[in-house]
């Protein structure tokens, strides 16, 4: 596939609004897959039988199985938790237990006691036939202390062995494994964590857990959890999807991001532009917006905007309209191909820093 | 515009989860856009100054607008105001007076007083620019006793000249004014009413109101409603979309068709197929489809079926994606224009009769 790219989330066997070959047609050449969203529904086994998550979503390209961990953990210590709330109604999803075997906790679903571990994780990614699996991990957060924070990096290096074991006596062949660095926002823990994977055997490194609270945090830790990997193994970096973090990213050699800040603010009405000013983003709730016949961005090939005024957008999503949301996420996808292609193409020509200084200074990516 | 044709509802300036170059591409001529909600959000004033409710909404072919009668009336006797009710959280909105003058309500978007009547929904009609206009109506309600309808019907003709000498006055440019013919379930009141509103110098006559309680006794309303309408006046049938339906209605010389229907049944997880036994509907959300590999229709060039599943559909219908009723809502829209495609050849061939049967046999209509 060509890299780096940008991977939209198809979380829930869905690029939520799209179908499969639209998004192929935006220019993405990889998706990815939410292990513990499709564990709880609808299960691993029903998309096994039904030929794999591949045929079962109609995606023809590869696809990434996270590890379940972010999600499985955020149930407990909180951010993603609050969003499965607030989509699922159900107030009551909570980690039961944590231990050295894995996490035991409700489904949001229908409240059942549900189990997931190193295999576990690698069984659901298996069913899924992904292309690359991201060993079991735990996403430490943001609050952790250094004390726990080393006890559960020490624990997920443990899970990552488990899952190295189990992927070569059962993974499906040709199935990728990569394993996520950890050890929060501290130097010798991230590097450790960093040489660990790197050296434990793995097909590529993924950074994740909580990176800092600041830009500059971020992008330190993130050079930490990568200096120790070797230049050939392919690097994924979870969760980041900024503008700036992405340019950030390939400057430290990442492969590919994932994000569901694209696809996310499109759902709730906000467009991503060539802005540096508004952080990139144009929130089309804004009265502001209301008589504006101008498209998003005049240089965009999006439906939206060749078809679109801000003003009929901003009525569409303060309306509630499914509409919106599918016209906001076909633009933020597009914005977001042109920018990895643009970026891809200033690294071929050898240009990638004049590149990236134009986008920072607000160049259009279009 | 190519008739007998079916009118997809656009009654929010979106034919829901839809761009409009999707609605063309799909083979249709004309949309329905819905007077009362534009009225009450974003307002006509605002669409006037955004280049009329055609350049707003993107869609460049003709517009039929509806009176605002049915939603206004619907608020105080029930049917659409349960639908309005559940989606916009309002449990107050409730009609405050009905008299000569028009109907006075609350907004089911913020609780404000507002007042429609014939030439409210005139001016409304104007300002969005639509090429048909459809004069303000009671649109009596099933229950109504023959006396409460006689009257209503009456001032519903009262109000038709209103609408009359406003548009002669003040309509856009080529705006067509439709008159809807009232009457209820009576056959002589009904019968007046048509003859009442061929004679009125309308351009073209609409059957609207409760049209009984079974389709046979649908049929005879209808009947009763067109017969005394000269040949060659345009006919468009209100909110009336199932495949028998329009078939009988094509019969009695309807030439358009609106109708809620095939959208919002699919976004509740319900595809349109050819089978009379199922009354032409496939609930996806039912188990029995969880794990099929078979699409909606093996001959229907949707995307839904050329690309996906009824497994697939089934899951992401019942998981509330956006894709689901983006998805079904392609599909339905499909099916409507492919019968009423094959309705149109049929005609032009002089075999509707063998075509009608053939589909109310259970034929496919692509």
């Amino acid at each position: 596939m060509r890299t780096p790219a940008f991977v939209p989330l198809a979380s829930t066997a869905t690029v939520k609004s799209l179908d499969a070959s639209e998004v192929e047609a935006l220019g993405y050449d990889m998706v990815l897959g939410n292990t513990f969203h499709l564990f709880i529904q609808p299960g691993a086994e029903l998309i096994e039988r039904m030929g794999g998550l591949h045929e079962f979503m109609g995606w023809r390209r590869p696809i990434i199985t996270d590890s379940g961990g972010f999600q499985v953990f955020s149930m407990g210590h909180g951010s993603v938790a609050d969003e499965i709330k607030r989509r699922r109604g159900d107030r009551e999803s909570r980690i039961l237990s944590i231990d050295e075997e894995g996490v035991r906790f409700r489904s949001y679903v229908d409240g059942a006691e549900r189990f997931m571990g190193p295999e576990t994780s690698m069984e659901v990614q298996a069913a899924l036939g992904s292309d690359v699996a991201l060993a079991f991990d735990e996403c430490t957060p943001f609050h952790s202390g250094r004390d726990y924070t080393a006890r559960s990096t020490e624990r997920t290096h443990r899970w990552l062995d488990r899952c190295l074991s189990w992927s070569r006596a059962n993974a499906p062949e040709g199935q990728l494994l990569f394993g996520i660095v950890q050890g929060g926002v501290y130097e010798d823990l991230r590097r450790a964590s960093a040489e660990r994977v790197a050296t434990s055997g793995v097909d590529g490194v993924a950074v994740g857990g909580s990176l800092g609270r600041e830009k500059d945090e971020m992008r330190e830790v993130v050079a930490w959890s990568l200096e120790p990997v070797p230049d050939a193994a392919p690097r994924h970096l979870l969760g980041i999807g900024d503008v700036d973090d992405l340019l950030a990213g390939v400057a430290m050699g990442v492969d590919t991001f994932d994000c569901a800040t694209p696809t996310r603010l499109a759902r709730h009405g906000t467009a991503l532009v060539a802005e540096p000013e508004r952080r990139w983003r144009l929130d089309l709730h804004k009265s502001a917006w209301a008589e504006s016949r101008e498209p998003i961005a005049a240089d965009c090939p999006c439906p939206a905007c060749r078809e679109h005024t801000r003003g009929y957008l901003h009525y569409l999503s303060r309306a509630g309209e499914l509409t919106a949301a599918r016209l906001i996420t076909l633009h933020n996808l597009t914005f977001m191909a042109a920018l990895m292609r643009g970026t891809r193409e200033s690294i071929v020509a050898g240009r990638f820093d004049e590149y990236s200084r134009e986008v920072l200074a607000g160049g259009s990516p279009y």
